[in-house]
This record gives C-alpha cells, sequence and structure tokens, in this order.
C-alpha cells in the first residue's frame, strides 16, 4: 500500500500524518493524523527545546503590522509558504513568560503536504505526540487545533492541508484528520458537489496515477481569496 | 403595537433595535437591528468624539491578563455586564493611532436587552447608523460584526442577545439582526427544537403577556459554560 501523501500545517504547523487507504466504511477513529511543525530554540530561555516558531513584532526588525509579522516569522523562522494562514487569539498574562508579562498572538497555518523543511533546526511532530512544550506553547497548540477542528465542521478549510489538485479519498483524509473522528464518504462527496456547484471546486477531467487500486479523479480548490466555503450542513450528519 | 424589547451588545457593544411585530413570513429584511455601546472620548487623541471603549492593558492599572482586562474596560468604561464576551481578533500596525506603533485586541461582548447605560458618556447607537469613529474602530466595528454574523448561521450564538427566557419571536428577531437577513420562522423553530432534545434549551411552561395579541411560549437558554450550541444545518437553509 502506498504512503498517503501527508498533509501539514504551521506555525501550529499539523499535518494529516501518513495513512493507510481508506475505506468506504469510516472506521471509529481517523486513519490519518496531524503534524505540528516546531522549531529548536537557539536562545534563552528554554534553548534547544523545541517550541512554536515566532518572532518579536516590531522590535529590532520593523513590522508594517502584526499580520506581517506573522508572515516574517513563517520565512524566517519556520521557512515555509503556508496555504492558508489565520489568527487565532491573543494571550497574554503575567504569568506566561519567565521574563515577565508578555502577550502574543497566535496563527493559524496550512501546509501543503509536499512541504519540505529547511534546516536541523525543524522538524515535524504527531499532533498527538508532541514533546512537553516551553512557555504555555502546549496550551497555544491546543486552541489552533480547536479552531481547525471547529471549522472543518462546517466549511471547507480542510481542503488547504491538500495539493490544489485532489481526490475525495485525500480530501476525506484532511477532514478527517482536522477533526479527529470519521466522516461519511457520502457526506463529504456531497459537501463537495456543493461547492462544484459554486465554482469553488471543478473537475479537472483527470485522474491521478496510485501505485496500487483504481487511479481516481482529480478535482481543483479554487478558493475565494480571503474567504472559506460554508457548508449548508455539518459534515458530521 | 408594544416595542419589542431591544437586545444589545458591547464593546461593539449591539442590540437589535427597536422592532415591529413580526409575521410568520418572513421579509426579505430583518425587521430588528443592532445596536453598538459607543463612549464619548475624555482625553487626546479625539477628545469627545465617540469610540469603542476600551483599556491600556497592564499600564497604570496591572492586569492578570489580556481577558481581565477586557472585563475591566467593560466594568469600567462600558460599565455594563455582558451576557458573551469572546475575543475576536488584534490588530497592530504603525499607521492605526497617530502616537505610533499600536495594537489593540477587539472583544465582541452580546448585551441583555435591559441593559441600562450608566453616564452620559455613554450611548448606544444603531449599527447601520453610527458616526464617523476615530482610529480604525470603524473597521473593528466591523470584524467584531462580521464575527457575529458568520457564528448566527450555525450557532446559538444571537441567544445571548436575549433575556435568559425569550419567545421564539424574540429568537427570531434576534437572529436576522445579527445576519442583517430574514430567517424562515420555522427552520429557526427545528433548531431550537434540537436545542431542547439537547437541554440547552427548557420549555418552562409559562407564556409572556404581551400587552397585545396571543401569549408565547417562554423558553429558557441553558447554555454550557464557555461552549456554544452548535447547529447540524445552517439556519439559512
Amino acid at each position: 500500500m502506498r504512503p498517503a501523501a501527508p498533509n501539514r500545517t504551521c506555525p501550529h504547523e499539523q499535518r494529516p500524518d501518513t495513512g493507510q487507504r481508506r475505506h468506504r466504511r469510516p472506521a471509529p477513529h481517523p486513519q490519518q493524523r496531524l503534524e505540528l511543525l516546531l522549531i529548536r530554540r537557539a536562545r534563552e530561555p528554554f534553548i534547544d527545546q523545541w517550541a512554536l516558531p515566532g518572532v518579536l513584532v516590531n522590535g529590532r526588525c520593523a513590522d508594517a503590522s502584526l499580520d506581517a509579522a506573522a508572515t516574517r516569522a513563517l520565512d524566517e523562522k519556520a521557512r515555509v509558504v503556508p496555504r492558508h494562514l489565520e489568527q487565532v487569539a491573543t494571550v497574554g498574562s503575567a504569568s506566561r513568560d519567565p521574563r515577565g508579562w508578555s502577550m502574543s498572538t497566535i496563527y493559524l497555518a496550512l501546509l501543503c503536504p509536499t512541504t519540505v523543511l529547511e534546516g536541523d533546526d525543524l522538524r515535524f511532530f504527531a499532533l498527538d505526540a508532541i514533546p512537553a512544550l516551553p512557555f504555555d506553547h502546549t496550551e497555544l497548540v491546543a486552541q489552533a487545533h480547536a479552531r481547525l477542528a471547529a471549522k472543518a465542521v462546517y466549511t471547507a478549510l480542510p481542503l488547504h492541508l491538500l495539493q490544489p489538485r485532489f481526490t475525495v479519498t485525500e480530501a476525506l483524509g484532511a477532514f478527517e484528520a482536522s477533526l479527529g473522528q470519521a466522516v461519511q464518504h457520502t457526506t463529504l462527496r456531497g459537501r463537495l458537489e456543493r461547492m462544484k456547484d459554486k465554482g469553488w471546486i471543478v473537475d479537472t477531467g483527470e485522474k491521478n496515477r496510485p501505485p496500487m487500486g483504481r487511479p481516481q479523479n482529480l478535482l481543483e480548490h479554487r478558493p475565494q481569496p480571503g474567504k472559506v466555503f460554508v457548508f449548508d450542513r455539518s459534515v458530521l450528519v
């Protein structure tokens, strides 16, 4: 069996991990997992520990805006180009950093499965097996994951975990990995049909060439900039 | 006809405005509007202008956390107790404040229709007729409103614009005001039935006593702390 192409996300970079082939009848648990991109810290505090990549906003380096700083963090620290980036939340307290009162704004970045990491200080970890993280990063990861899981119920956000051309099987893997639970194949197919009707997905007329099994239709995702497709019905019903 | 009890929200405090009585067949436009709580600025820059209420986080006054600062802004500046409070986003840039680079975290607070304002420096404005606001506050209001409208499609969030005991007609008004468009009465009734099944709403067995028209059943909202009920289907289908 071929390993399914992994999907990735970042700063809380998560990808559905290598999965087994999918069957029509969903298993009680998803067969794909998300992975998280972490960076090994080069400075104190917590030097050499794995942590979320980030930058100091408008510090030594001027940032035009907060979003520009997030893009800089992806570019300079994570060294990846996301397929989707959205702000999740801002946390601030006197206790989260040993150096004193601090605030951090966290972003969810969804990465393409073919993303290649540049540098020994970067690594993907299975989201359900990440190491102990410094600061409140474990909680921040949970918040970013919760955002993805919540939106996966009623939007097409998980499609950004795939390459622009994808099969229904790959889409199912992305949704199940995002949700942490099984999704009915026929349900998802219905939601994707609706996206086709609205022009958010087109049928390429081409098929993939898996090393095993039958070729599958390749669909193409055509998201509208800055928007996410909202389904009429949850993918869990 | 009696004026429908208005509902309110805040820091981007919004309430469905005084509405006419609702009919079975939805109008093309909602008959209730949201209102926004604004405060008259006591200091430069933009002294005496209407603006969003806010505080400087962990400045002259220590704040245990960012959320604590949001609560303090509601308590000290807006002087209201919200029925729901959630963080919407953080904006930061070199251009949004004439004094230099600044960041603001915005929260959406939903207020009960019976909220009374304390002080001449506070006032509700119809959300579609707010005055020109200083800084980027007009854009921040739009972001908070967009959050409410997006969540109103598939969650029970607008019920926090009502008193804990409400009629289906009032719920319809809250959803339509949040969405800025009409909702089918039968559709919303179905969603509320689902909430009853799950224990998020209970039938009180009591009725209201409107000055005109027939008494209506009073439902009671029993939200789970920190959670919002998610519908299986959009309220717009």
